[in-house]
């Protein structure tokens, strides 16, 4: 196999588990049996929809180094229309942060959250009520803050990115190869699938993206003594009030926020949690990269060029934690 | 984390390689722009579907060792309906083929074929022209060959199995939590994007199972230089008649393939192309399990009780062919 580039160092692991948690059987009936065309060029034959289907299931890949360094795992929870190859190899070829947290001496878990990759989805309107949402090129372009919102075009040479942008927009069609299909509404039986992961997993450090770092912040509400540690990445929403979690928050903010008002809101939802976590005891600390000087960050900040150093900075904050195992 | 079952040895690590291979960038034009609420209790507001789509890309998952003891790496292609994620973990928690390959010293490739998995799908009609089929696990019982066609019951309690059958099927419900929908007639896309993928990789040993063992024969056929070796387990499909390809080939098959009408017919096709195979000089091997009195092997050979003894046997095939890089 040709190199893509390998990290400089080796993991050792003893297992890599595969395992998908939540979900339940449903029994569909009554539904037209269909006729339709099971390969190219065969005769159309029926198939029937009725019977069991499950929904509502999650997958995990869990990487078990052979000689841990750290007594938790780290649950890597990725953000909405995405899946776990998040976490992998960059879309221009780097190590992503799945490798950097094993070579950091943690075992990893790596998830597709109910309805995406590996996880599966159900069918609509019987299963699901709706039909999926699709992100274009156009709309990542601006909601990722690649650039301005007007500065794609589908001729690579031709699109506007920001000024120091630190996402490898070369590789942004690489990048548009890994999102999958989203539905609105699913918050609960998706935040249910992780509540089940959570369980199964037990005493962990929780670091999500995006809607997943959303989802995040709402496990520690709801498992303080299972999540004993978040990392929110540009998380896109925080849960409703609480009363319990007082875990260390760490919140990290790529660039460009405040010109765009979709991200202005969002940031400000999480600001007002966060203020309510430390009103609470949380220790909250909260990385934002260009107030500190480090500009140019996309909304994608395990995948810009400086992604190795956001992960050791992120590294640096859990191993001042000293966490060990309850 | 609690342990589902450690292997008695470990493996190490160079790198995990994640990638997309094939795939092209398609434009929409002219659909209404919908409006939808994105997320639960939020106001609905326009989104819009026009614009560009990327489409036919395929996902990868390359682990690479540290101190491969062979020359060419292995890639492991899934059934339809299906993900990489068969290779992985048994359902019943005992590690798959991934990890025994590993241990024997290959590099390994698992991949999601297009559509499935972290692979992703595409919208239809507009850029797939039909919907996919789901699988009922009523379906399945029977065309995975878990028991006799009305075996199958949603109480687990109540189902019957063939006797002595060799699939978990205690965790028949959790191996649902796996399959994907699957589109028909996607032959074209698909092995396009297998064709990319053995491009990038190069020499090879391909692994495929039922729809991806079909897949693999195919993949002799058109580049018969890349793909030194294939294992088909189950194929349910062999190619048109060609001239090119007098690799080795192992075709390995379960029990009950007589009684059932579909198999009988797919397992035909298979034995066909194997004796043509031959007639131009390939090396064929037929490993009818039953046949040599191993009785009770589901269509899953990997996950089966027996499946190590399985791969015992694949792996023993291939060390006798003494492959090396070319």
């Amino acid at each position: 196999m040709p190199a893509i580039e390998s990290a400089p160092d080796e993991i050792c692991l003893r297992a890599i588990d595969s395992f998908h948690v939540g979900g339940a059987v449903r029994t569909l009936s009554g539904l037209p049996v269909e006729t339709r065309r099971l390969a190219q060029g065969a005769a159309a034959r029926p198939v029937d929809p009725n019977g069991d289907h499950v929904v509502g299931q999650m997958y995990v890949q869990a990487y078990r180094l052979a000689r841990p360094r750290h007594a938790l795992p780290v649950l890597l929870w990725h953000g909405g229309g995405m899946t776990g190859a998040n976490w992998e190899t960059t879309p221009d070829g780097r190590p992503g942060w799945l490798w950097r947290f094993l070579r950091a001496g943690y075992d990893v878990c790596v998830s597709d959250a109910v309805e995406r990759g590996r996880a599966a989805w159900a069918r609509y309107p019987d299963l699901y009520a709706e039909a999926p949402l699709f992100r274009t090129l156009d709309e990542a372009w601006d909601m990722f803050r690649m650039g301005p919102a007007d500065g794609y075009r589908t001729d690579p040479a031709a699109r506007r990115a920001h000024p120091g942008q630190q996402f490898p927009v070369e590789a942004f069609d690489q990048f548009a190869r890994q999102w999958v299909p989203r539905w609105a509404g699913h918050e609960t039986i998706t935040s249910a699938a992780y509540r089940a992961l959570l369980d199964k997993v037990g005493p962990c450090i929780v670091v999500g993206h995006s809607q997943g770092g959303g989802f995040a912040l709402l496990a520690a509400q709801e498992r303080p003594e299972t999540v004993r540690a978040v990392v929110a990445l540009e998380p896109s929403g925080a849960p409703a009030a609480g009363q319990a979690g007082t875990q260390p928050h760490l919140l990290a903010w790529g660039d460009h926020i405040d010109d765009h008002p979709v991200w202005r809101r969002y940031r400000a939802t999480v600001d007002a949690h966060a203020a309510a976590l430390a009103e609470r005891g949380a220790p909250v600390e909260v990385l934002d990269l260009p107030a500190g000087g480090m500009r140019g960050n996309s909304h994608f900040l395990m995948m810009d060029r400086n992604s190795d150093l956001i992960a050791e900075r992120v590294l640096h904050w859990l191993d001042a934690l000293g966490l060990q195992h309850p």
